[in-house]
């Protein structure tokens, strides 16, 4: 490979001492972000995960308790993910639209299994007039938008029906909040469609799970899990839900979104009724699924290190930071020809940080806390050999590469990121599934913080016995081959569940 | 020019009978967006606006008293605005970020003018421990923000900082209100922006309003009036308001967008301050401005006829729809071509309606309601001849033209189309604004539903005569050379003032 050739080619390489990164920086300023991560991730991953999210100026929590305030940076990631997964629901036929914010409290009443599973963290909006039903902020829209497409809905014609609106959550929650993973309030989306038929409600769920694993593989280099809840674990109202699951280095499972079949439950009780081609009054058939601002915390957890973030290439904000190597006398002839490249590496997002109060050394300790994917170094002697220096953020591997087809060597080399980070987090998801065959295998697991697989009789009793005594959840199942037993209770297995710990 | 050529053409062309719009449908199908509109845009101006709005599939309003459904239609508009108005703020220094919905009572309370301005339409949530204080829903952001960018800015170096956000927006509005104008949650943009002087705030305030008005002149085809406020319309806070007004047929003002300075005044009260060059340590200078969803009601308003909506090309989310005209035995070829031309025109959002099931003539009428620029209708008999009919939207022209060049002949067309809307809208304008010397003719002006351009004294109580009176405000004041007269008390007069009604 390329990249490794020119990573040897590097030992040979003598370069400027502010090459290095660990050199101390003398020029240091009073900036919050400059303060590099004061634990290892190792050592105590969580307040690693706090500090990462504020110094590498992702998040910051706000004024009111549970709230974030999304920095620009992060707000970036966000922009790159909506923009890609808004094409991929556009070329398949959803339209976006928005919904009003308040729900009134008649309507969450409607679908039992919704009230309960919602009540309890809703935010209510004070009425002057007490004579009027209570408001809602959304938690989530299904009820709000389905009494609305029963108005909408009429024949066979209106369907498909299929609509997405991105916007703000506001979930009251009483747990202790965190940074992207749980707040009251954060961003989403969430789709919700309308069929004729349960067999195309099935395809649906399908497509939007596929279509939120793509996104979270090839784009957040974040392998995930695809299978169905437990009835426990369903959303409130399904008749099931597709989950899609990321284990944590923590060894914690992540739901980074899901999908689910709410089968005619809601267009019974709103009344979504269309008129077929037979001439009959039907109910409809529907869907609803969402990914929110959380995906932005599992990149952080699944790829950084102890220097700060890593972003893979494809949602970095910037994707190549160009450092100057410079004393008085080169200053004028580096930064000209660095603005150069910078211009030529425009479609890369490149970010020239020619700051003159700031070492180089300060410079990389900075951009490798953001996860810059590649640092590009140019000084005195890069010109004159006709090369410049790259620096990858994922393995900190550093190649002088030749000046000239500069372009095609960071596309390629972006590309070889995106894979190895990706293949890295593979590796460490498939090596943390570990099987049991019985009760107290899969407790040991549990406890080494693994992703446990074991066969499950499919009983509440079991589920909740593996909650109360190991804090571990199901975090989806898959078909059996029924020739196993249940790792709780070694009654014959009816599906092959993943048990873990999950935020 | 060519288009009016093709025009001409068009009256020796026989055309197959579908292609007049005026035939009655045969297979009309009970749809609510397809009964025509019920009143003339000259006889009931807001019934006709109520009309259009949701008869075009823009919005409906939702089971929340005073709250908007937008639906597909309307969202898609309202992304083709934040499109380009994102990218035009990104290319001038502007991140995006997201900041809590929830606002502390106490941070109104900080700066007195803007408690007064907003306490009396803000929504509170339901606080279940009574020791907490009160949140707000944001009715604008000022004060979440600014607490937070206190603790973000520490030196000129952190300066100008730029930070825009798209989000929805509360006030409980007691006012009737009316889809897109007035609505208890609307969508919108606020940018909030912190600078090191005076004069870059004065720069910036009027960068963003010219920003606000290549948005609405070019993409919306919206001519405005800009300028400053006067005294009892500024922006609860800010030192002068910079206003954004158009002018609608009806004979009032629409305030499209406004960018305020906000001098020193929230930076005293939530300490931003920054140490400068000089070491010492200054309050900032900041600005603010917005836009909202009520962008698409003036489109609504300036550009519809009779038959509903009509759309600038720049921001219609389908800007051709193709018509095929065919019998039995035509039916294959002429859909097939239709698919063809389809794809050849796909830049411009183009849609087929191929749906067999309503006529020609039906489909004109719904299309026409929606807006779309351009209708190309195709039959076998300009299969033969090797031409499509196109039919304008705005002025109704039909022209035949060649089916060779059709791609570059639709584009210059839109341009066309574009550049006709402003004109139209545009000389409504300068032909509403008319001058008054004194109060009785400023008086009978008003009631004309002129927008009057005066001499003013500056004094408020000239302003409330006419408001109280007249029922008219100042929507914005210019320089005068100061040799007229106020036209309401007959003192020397300090500015120009544009009085009229208002939305």
């Amino acid at each position: 490979m390329a990249d490794k050739t020119h990573g040897h080619e590097h030992a040979e390489h003598k370069h400027a001492e502010t090459h290095k990164p660990e050199k101390k920086q003398e020029k240091r300023e009073q900036k919050e972000d400059l303060v590099g991560i004061t634990v290892k991730k190792a050592d105590d991953f969580s307040e690693w995960y706090n500090q990462v999210v504020q110094k590498a100026g992702l998040a910051d929590y706000s004024v009111i308790s549970g709230c974030m305030v999304i920095k620009p940076y992060a707000y970036a990631i966000w922009e790159n993910i909506v923009h890609w997964f808004d094409a991929k629901i556009k070329a398949t036929g959803v339209q976006n639209a928005y919904f009003p914010m308040f729900i009134p409290e008649s309507f969450f009443k409607k679908e039992a299994e919704h009230f309960k599973g919602f009540i309890p963290e809703v935010a209510w909006v004070e009425r002057k007039d007490k004579n009027e039903e209570r408001y809602a902020l959304r938690p989530t829209s299904e009820t709000i938008i389905y009494d609305t497409y029963s108005k909408w809905v009429r024949s066979w014609r209106d369907l498909p029906l299929r609509i997405n609106q991105w916007c703000n959550i506001v979930r009251w929650e009483c747990k202790a909040t965190r940074l992207f993973l749980r707040t009251r309030e954060f961003l989403w989306q969430e789709g919700h469609t309308v069929h004729a038929t349960e067999h195309e409600v099935e395809q649906e769920v399908m497509l939007r799970a596929e279509q939120y694993r793509e996104l979270m593989e090839t784009q957040l280099a974040v392998p995930v899990l695809m299978g169905k809840k437990s009835k426990s674990e369903t959303f409130a109202g399904a008749i099931y839900t597709v989950a899609l699951e990321a284990f944590m280095p923590d060894g914690k499972a992540l739901q980074m979104g899901t999908s689910h079949n709410l089968g005619q439950h809601f267009a019974k009780v709103f009344g979504i009724m269309y008129k077929d081609k037979d001439e009959e009054e039907k109910y409809a058939w529907q869907t609803s699924w969402g990914i929110s601002t959380r995906l932005i915390g599992s990149i952080v957890m699944a790829h950084g290190d102890d220097r700060g973030l890593i972003l893979p290439p494809r949602i970095a904000p910037i994707k190549v930071v160009i450092v100057p190597i410079y004393k008085n006398d080169s200053k004028e002839v580096v930064l000209s020809e660095c603005k150069k490249i910078e211009s030529e590496l425009r479609m890369f997002q490149t970010k020239l940080d020619d700051r003159d109060e700031y070492s180089p050394g300060w410079k990389f300790n900075e951009w490798e806390m953001k996860g810059v994917p590649i640092r590009l170094e140019l000084g005195p002697k890069d010109m004159e050999k006709g090369q410049v220096m790259l620096v990858r953020r994922d393995t900190g591997e550093k190649m002088a590469v030749p000046r000239h087809g500069l372009e095609m060597k960071i596309s390629s080399l972006l590309e070889q990121i995106q894979k190895d980070m990706f293949r890295k987090a593979k590796m460490f998801l498939d090596s943390s599934i570990k099987p049991a065959k019985d009760f107290s295998e899969l407790k040991k697991l549990i406890e080494d913080r693994k992703l446990v697989k074991a066969g499950w009789c499919g009983s509440e009793e079991c589920e909740e016995k593996v909650k109360s005594e190991n804090g571990a959840t199901i975090r989806i199942v898959e078909e059996a081959d029924h020739k196993g037993k249940c790792a709780v209770c070694g009654k014959a297995e009816k599906h092959t569940a993943y048990f873990a710990k999950a935020y």
